[in-house]
């Protein structure tokens, strides 16, 4: 099946307990591709940059069998530049700077070639342009998946509510659900933000896992309890694009394949924040991958016999 | 097998954002027990209280086949009495009184019908009456478990330190495991704190599940998501009854029987916050308990089959 991916490709420059970087590659549409790159999925990315963006990043997507048409270059104009501080819990962090630069006044142009996709996944972006995207489709996708932050929630919430309400599956942090939905309980959050459209909600809980819900059900996955977290950044991204490449190769959009695919985005996400930016997700084996899959199922795995023990 | 739980029994008043209860059962002694109790362990409990505490309260206990002659009755004093107010997240809580009474200066009496005794819990007290009790048994126990709080290790820690060197599993949450590890990552912390004496290690991270640690696995137990949670206290000490009921019932000491009792613990631990108090535990069926373990199995059940989806 085939998958496009909306989100920045920008340069990220990161602090934390151990270390920096300076102006690597970031963004939601590079983590997202690369991790969802590993599920066979040649996808498409619906993206900008400017002139100042190298030839070297291109070619390193075009390694992972990533379709970079639908990233415009700008003439004259700069990347997305975001600069980020972590504090020493690797919990919080404050953001430096901000550049939209051509993000600024994005129009998403879509490639002929990406039309009739079967999976759309709009990374966090302003909701209108993720809302745009949908529009110029010629042909709704077999499923959409949108990530958004509650910057969105502050500053432009009836955009972001029309958004919302276009797609099949949110993926948003607990403090987002509970801002979102003004619930603080996530199982009542969830029934809330379900009924503004989504028939799915992915609550990223970070360190703590994550939950999957539908009307009627709940699925929990874990995070993998890590001895050395490097550098959160882009965690969120790689989920989504885990999630988004298992089932796109798997075409299979039940209930029961999404929570595979939720444990598939759980181990896509340990492992980017093991190194800084995309580093770890540049340079993963498919075994890798298989042993990490392992871990997760071990973690949560125990043959109690139902009926006894009282 | 025998059980033999020592802790408080005493009186709490509660405050959350939906209600309050005046001087009603508290102290971990009562929870844990409660708890236990629900596995065919007729658990014996070694406690103290003021000549104030109600024959009522003897008389539920004793329904449970709680054996009631190792709490101390002392003429002429008062019970341990706990206030406390929980904020609007239900996660944190301000004392509003802490009045020792008899527990100020409690010397754990053990008669002699709790002597060679199997499984030991020492919930929650100060760390140099835990000890006194380890050291007055003739025989060491096959299996000893240990609560404590950040209060002692604030102030006196090395006491503490030496009852955590004597006992076989410690339960501690997240914020108490990193405050005795100095270590923030919580395999780290856990690695530390197993090369302090205990052989496995609990942490408790509330709403967020609990994690079981040996030398060289974890295992990890989720929280169920609940639409609504009235009351949090004794939800770490039902969940300790729970985990030391369900292993004396079973009489298997082995890590995979290990994560049974998590989740059993974390069963005991979900029911209490659905009510005020010990309540809920009072008022248990074993197939409410039966249902309510499945739904933990269900959230995180997933069919992945290994080496698939890339």
């Amino acid at each position: 099946m085939s998958l496009t991916i909306v989100g920045s490709v920008a340069f990220d420059t990161i602090e934390t307990p151990f270390g920096r970087t300076e102006r690597t590659i970031g963004g939601a549409g590079s983590y997202i591709s690369l991790a969802a790159s590993y599920f066979n999925t040649k996808p498409n990315v619906i993206s900008v940059v400017g002139d100042d963006f190298p030839q070297e990043y291109f070619e390193m997507l075009k390694k992972h069998e990533i379709d970079t048409k639908g990233i415009q270059i700008k003439k004259g104009c700069k990347s997305f530049f975001w600069s980020g501080r972590y504090h020493n819990d690797m919990n919080s962090r404050t953001s430096l700077v901000t550049e939209l630069n051509v993000l600024a006044d994005f129009d998403p142009i879509i490639p002929e070639e990406y039309q009739n996709v079967d999976f759309l996944m709009l990374g966090n972006l302003l909701p209108s342009v993720q809302s745009t995207v949908i529009e110029r489709l010629n042909k709704r996708p077999k499923l959409i998946v949108l990530d958004t932050m509650n910057f969105w929630m502050d500053t432009m919430l009836s955009e972001l509510k029309n958004t919302i309400s276009k797609v099949d599956i949110l993926t948003i942090n607990d403090e987002e659900a509970r801002q979102l939905s003004g619930e603080y309980s996530l199982v009542k959050a969830a029934k809330k933000i379900m009924s503004m459209g989504p028939k799915y909600l992915i609550i990223k809980k970070g360190e703590h896992g994550a939950l999957l819900f539908d009307k009627n059900e709940i699925f929990f996955a874990p995070a993998l309890p890590l001895a050395d977290v490097f550098d959160p950044t882009g965690a969120g991204d790689s989920f989504a694009g885990g999630f988004i490449g298992y089932l796109t190769n798997s075409n299979d959009i039940s209930f029961n394949n999404m929570k595979n695919a939720v444990i598939m985005g759980s181990a896509m996400a340990s492992f980017t924040v093991e190194k800084f930016g995309t580093i770890k997700l540049q340079n993963l084996s498919k075994n890798e991958i298989y042993e990490r899959v392992q871990k997760f199922i071990n973690l949560v795995k125990f043959d109690y016999k139902p009926g006894t023990g009282l």
